[in-house]
């Protein structure tokens, strides 16, 4: 496939850490929140075993923060996600789906509860925060509502556990899976989560001060020598093995939460109130049609810009929404929406791209040998 | 300055005519809600003198529109935006600053009044949508809102008006500029504006049947060969000098649109509705302290990621927030959130980048000789 550079501006934001992973390797950006990710530092199959075994610094500036301040922001939140939040407590991260009124998905984010009238929405790429504005105004909600300058980066892998140790001092042992709380380096302040968009383990960093981060930045790679530290970035190959859903790739708003099996982040049960409940008890009483399952596929490599349909014969079975070649499983490894009449059955899949027409069977996810 | 590919993907959505910009010699994209947008065929330079002469074929698919449909559509739309548009006709198109309740710019769209309960807002780069949706949650209004598949293509230069009259007939020389109407071709029918990113004249062909757009899209390049028609794409040089704002570049929601020189867009005098008219009205009443302007800068290259500080001594005239050099004018031409004291002055400004330090002058917009 041919290769496109990018071409960079203010619109496509940079972050902090942009000219430091620009000095260590970065090859390819994508872009999220009209901000650079960085995509690759050259050999994503290097990269994917490194971070299985040691520990990647990740800049993630990307997943930036909608953040809901006032008397009414736990309402604001509550409204625009179909999961249960008012038992939420402060020092704990919320995975919540996004909806419309439709049901429809919006966006994923990790919703971070900072203080009794203060959240933090840690989101997938869309503008959430106009959607919050949006319901704020129609609503006249006392609520402020802005992106601050929070620019996380995320430490990843087996050893980063021994890394933050290292660098920030015991007591981040205590912190549990999906907590957060505040840390000090050099005289600042972090709040820190054992969170991140891997299975392997480790520590999103929300970066407050720019120069502070930097510092911290730099730290970790020095005190992560021992623990052969590299930069990285969400690895395609271990997010689609491990089933982490992608927003925009995996599901947008033309998908519900239960096709995206979301079910345990549903409550349509109690006195709760957000925007496409009604839509939600409509489609839950009707019963899905499709939902989102893994793949196989024999094949060494493949590359997507957009749905590919995979047939059982002459019917279709789904649509290969993210796929990517697995060193570890040898074969290329995906996320397919997938019809119903499939869900039980190993069914076996053919995928025919050009004249080429590959082989491969449906597993669930996470995707295991 | 370094180079970086682009890893696309389906969140980064190809266009109906990426495959064929790909093969007449894109070497470079930017994304534009969540979609590709051509950002150079390779010479820039070249690009913007044969915008100037001839006639060019865009990929804008990424213009994409946000579809408001129902009965209380134009009261939605309205609440959106600072322009009055109570006397809005159908046919016509309205460039319409978006803003939040602040008076913030969150979007800088055309609006199109498709017919009395149906509209669309052909977007810059922000979820709009959103905005839309959550509005229209907050006050139970009666609107349908969705992003149609509609992509795009753009044909300007000065042989545009040549090129389409002979491809679809003499009636389109009717049109009159930012009006719209229905055409033929091959018996499908396309809404055409006399509107464009460039201030070189030409149309907007909002396809919605990808396959009918196709077939046009190759034969404006067949009809187009005695007009030297060539792909290209919104030309940096030439947008500069001819003042056109790039929402996320010039400006964002830290910006109000007087300062963005909107005035004649801002109507807090009549009684229409719409979100941040209190705001304006204060802002108003203040006064505001600072405006976009144009700069010449005696450079001859520049990249901008980032808004850089402009100087008089030691005193900060503005931000330059867009650049780029002008084969034309033989300086670099930009854009400037130029403090008030600053305005009505020829004043010399001074850049610094890195050591080196360079001179310009403050001018107006659009950028003349």
């Amino acid at each position: 496939m041919k290769k496109f550079y990018i071409v960079k501006s203010r619109r496509l934001r940079s972050t902090p850490y942009t000219s430091r992973i620009e000095n260590q390797g970065v090859t390819a950006y994508t872009i999220y929140n009209h901000m650079l990710l960085p995509a690759s530092f050259g050999n994503l199959e290097k990269e994917y075993f490194h971070l299985k075994e040691h520990v990647q610094i990740w800049d993630v500036a990307a997943e930036r923060q909608v953040q809901i301040v006032g008397k009414d922001s736990k309402k604001l939140v509550q409204l625009m996600t179909c999961r249960n939040l008012s038992k939420a407590k402060v020092g704990r991260c919320y995975y919540v789906p996004i909806i419309d009124e439709q049901g429809g998905m919006l966006n994923d984010p990790v919703a971070l509860k900072i203080s009794e009238d203060k959240w933090w929405l840690s989101l997938a790429d869309s503008d959430i925060g106009l959607y919050a504005k949006g319901i704020a105004s129609g609503l006249a909600l006392q609520v402020e509502i802005e992106e601050p300058d929070v620019n996380i980066m995320a430490v990843q892998g087996p050893k980063s556990f021994k890394l933050m140790e290292k660098v920030l001092g015991n007591k981040i042992k205590e912190l549990k899976f999906f907590g957060f709380d505040y840390y000090s380096f050099k005289g600042n302040k972090f709040l820190i989560a054992r969170s991140g968009w891997s299975k392997q383990g480790g520590y999103e960093i929300y970066v407050e001060n720019r120069e502070a981060g930097q510092s911290l930045y730099d730290e970790l790679f020095l005190a992560g020598k021992e623990f052969q530290v590299k930069p990285g970035c969400p690895n395609l190959i271990e997010r689609i093995e491990s089933g982490l859903l992608s927003a925009g790739n995996d599901f947008d708003n033309q998908d519900n939460p239960y096709e995206c099996n979301f079910d345990k982040y549903i409550d349509i049960e109690s006195d709760i109130n957000f925007l496409g409940k009604n839509a939600l008890i409509k489609i839950r009483k009707k019963g899905i049609n499709r939902k989102l399952m893994g793949v196989l596929i024999d094949l060494d490599k493949i590359e997507m810009t957009e749905e590919i349909p995979l047939y059982n014969g002459n019917n279709l079975v789904g649509n290969l929404r993210s796929a990517t070649y697995s060193p570890n499983l040898k074969k290329v490894v995906g996320i397919v929406m997938t019809k119903k009449e499939y869900w039980d059955k190993k069914t076996p899949i053919e995928l025919k791209i050009g004249d080429k027409k590959s082989k491969g069977t449906l597993c669930n996810l996470p995707i295991q040998k």
